[in-house]
């Protein structure tokens, strides 16, 4: 199969959606079923059987259901008005690799996964088809989830099933940056090391509400002025420290009306590192530096914590395989943390795990001129099969 | 009359309400009928003669009608959820002082005027009792507020009746301050030189919405940073300049999501000076300096321009005879601007006007908890007292 043709695969599934005109395939929704019946005929000409489990992810499996899997795959629901690559991808890849066996055997099964959802649109809750996979479905989640897995003639009381058996491999996650730091370092490829740790904060500054005409600036307790100079410096720690991220995405000032000063004004938070104790230490500091602006300026600020989820390392066998098919493949070798969560991020809580990105022209995702350049799949592929080719060596 | 009663009386009006237990009177809603009637009865009794012209103004004229009037009032609609002293208080005190003439004549008449709308609530536009008494209704204006005009059992084909006279001597408005100046100097009264002029605009601040965690500090074109940047920016420029005041109290990142970087983001600015040049001159620098910010982060900024209302002076003869009627009261001078419109800024285009600021406890306006010292109100009854007599003695 050519890069062009796996690209117009992608394209093809991008036309099930929720919505005409743009691509929305939320979990489980309608259009899913017809993804599962185009999916499925690909796995079955590539020689897979092909099923789909109680989480709702289609799985299609190659060589001997008896021996131990080593499995490749992504997500297949997008978000609203998405790309055609984002998670679509990393499963089309993974048949892709199956079909280039050409039915050759491997001493060890090969299981390409469609997880059913990542992106946590229907239920605000990502990540639902890799927890079912690792057995991470709580009663609580479930019953959330329970009537939309019925009503596509799955049964929510089988989920446990989907569950990976305890033999199993490992996992290899293809998928697009969706930022731009390997278009501007001109590298077609990137090797996941750590997917980043999070932390997600809400701040709200309190000051007083006031006429804007007759309060003088010496007397006002304005509480956007304040927040504002914090979004300064969340911008200044940013940037001095290598390898974060710090943004204020959201801002909410009360009343909100031209001619009134702001007494209150909440702001988001994002952070996310590598390394759990940079980021916490990041944090912390920027909730200082709030409080030292807040008493400058006669405002209290308060806070709330949303997220603190920790970094996860990608394995670091499978990640060394990967940098020796890529070297191989005669790619630039560039090893790079993840930004963004990814079904690879649940799945290393099970089993060894590791990460590929493709580059992201313009960085663009989330939006449907998300896309992908062919020579790039053409190197994705080409390692891919040499990572194969690697495990081949080690299980023979 | 003692300062607590017309207090009293002010609190009494506060009751009649669109909202029942907070206080919400917008232009000619139904219980402006109930202001009337008891504005109507007080009117009366001080010895005035009273009318509601079509502009829906109620107007009690005390003395020769034929004689060249001079007009005390202010207005009797109130914001939503409003204190009981914005605007009635000036109309109270107008009738207090006619009542502490005790039918004693004036070479002059008076006439007491209550404006039906100042706050531009129920139509958006503010002044429209004002303007109706300087005969500035256009006919856009006009269709508008016909129907209400004519509900409330007026003709609103008349509102041209409610023009004052050629021969007006003039107008004074007491009003309270609505900030905190006078408080934080400890004088009862202050009076006014000069309504300052206002530009109000919007700015917008257009970047790149990316993924937060994807895109690393530097390859970013964060549009709300950028804006953040800007507002510190205002507030500077604004405490910089003698008598400025700068305020931005609208902001609106899109799209407004935590993991989102924000692509764009609009503000609102609102300056105020009493001299032109230096607000158009702060106006320029500021637009200029979102201009240098926005191309040092590859944003753009563009704007629009919703308000440049000119600072309009109070009459130089009117100011200092309330200047000499409170040395003569014995209380402490302070001129000052306003920051805020009143109906003085309209009634000025047509007659000398005058203003007197009473001290407002708190700077609290536009709120329930906004109130007025009775100490103040009764300097202010003895101020207007002395000002009526000089007067007298300029017409006699």
């Amino acid at each position: 199969m050519t890069a062009e043709q796996l690209i117009e695969r992608c394209r093809l599934l991008a036309r099930f959606t929720e919505q005409p005109g743009v691509t929305t395939r939320t979990f489980l929704s309608e259009p899913m079923h017809g993804v599962h019946a185009q999916v499925r005929t690909w796995m079955e000409q590539a020689g897979m059987s092909v099923s789909v489990d109680h989480g709702g992810n289609i799985r299609g499996v190659y060589g001997p259901s008896a021996a131990p899997r080593f499995s490749i795959g992504s997500h297949l629901d997008t978000v609203p008005n998405a790309g055609a690559f984002d998670g679509i991808l990393g499963v089309v890849l993974g048949i892709a690799l199956v079909e280039q066996l050409a039915r050759r055997r491997l001493p060890f099964g090969i299981e390409v996964i469609g997880f059913s959802e990542e992106e946590g649109v229907r239920f605000g809750v990502p990540f639902i088809g890799s927890r079912a996979f690792i057995g991470d479905i709580d009663d609580y989640l479930l019953a959330r989830i329970s009537d939309a897995i019925a009503k596509f003639g799955l049964d929510p009381n089988r989920i446990g099933e989907a569950r990976a058996s305890s033999d199993a491999l490992g996992y290899l996650e293809f998928h697009i940056e969706q930022g731009p730091v390997l278009e501007s370092f001109q590298l077609p490829l990137g090797i996941v090391e750590t997917i980043a740790g999070q932390s997600r904060l809400d701040l709200t500054f309190e000051g007083r509400a006031n006429h804007a005409g007759t309060t003088p600036m010496h007397l006002r307790r304005d509480a956007l002025a304040g927040a504002a100079e914090w979004i300064c410096a969340v911008e200044r720690e940013g940037r001095a420290i290598p390898g974060a991220v710090a943004t204020v995405g959201r801002i909410d000032a009360s009343p909100g009306a031209s001619n009134v000063i702001a007494g209150s004004t909440k702001v988001s938070l994002d952070v996310r590192h590598a390394d759990d104790e940079v980021r916490h230490a990041t944090v912390n500091r920027l909730l200082e530096c709030a409080h030292q602006i807040a008493a400058a300026r006669c405002l209290t600020v308060s806070h709330e914590q949303h997220l603190d989820q920790s970094a996860v390392a990608m394995d670091p066998f499978l990640t060394r395989q990967l940098q020796l098919a890529v070297e191989s493949a005669g790619c630039p070798v560039h090893r790079m943390p993840s930004g963004a969560g990814h079904d690879a991020m649940i799945v290393a809580r099970r089993m060894p795990t590791a990460m590929l990105f493709l580059r992201s022209p313009g960085g663009v995702s989330h939006h449907p001129d998300e896309t992908v350049l062919a020579e790039d799949v053409e190197s994705a592929l080409n390692v891919g099969m040499r990572f194969l080719a690697q495990l081949e060596d080690r299980y023979a």
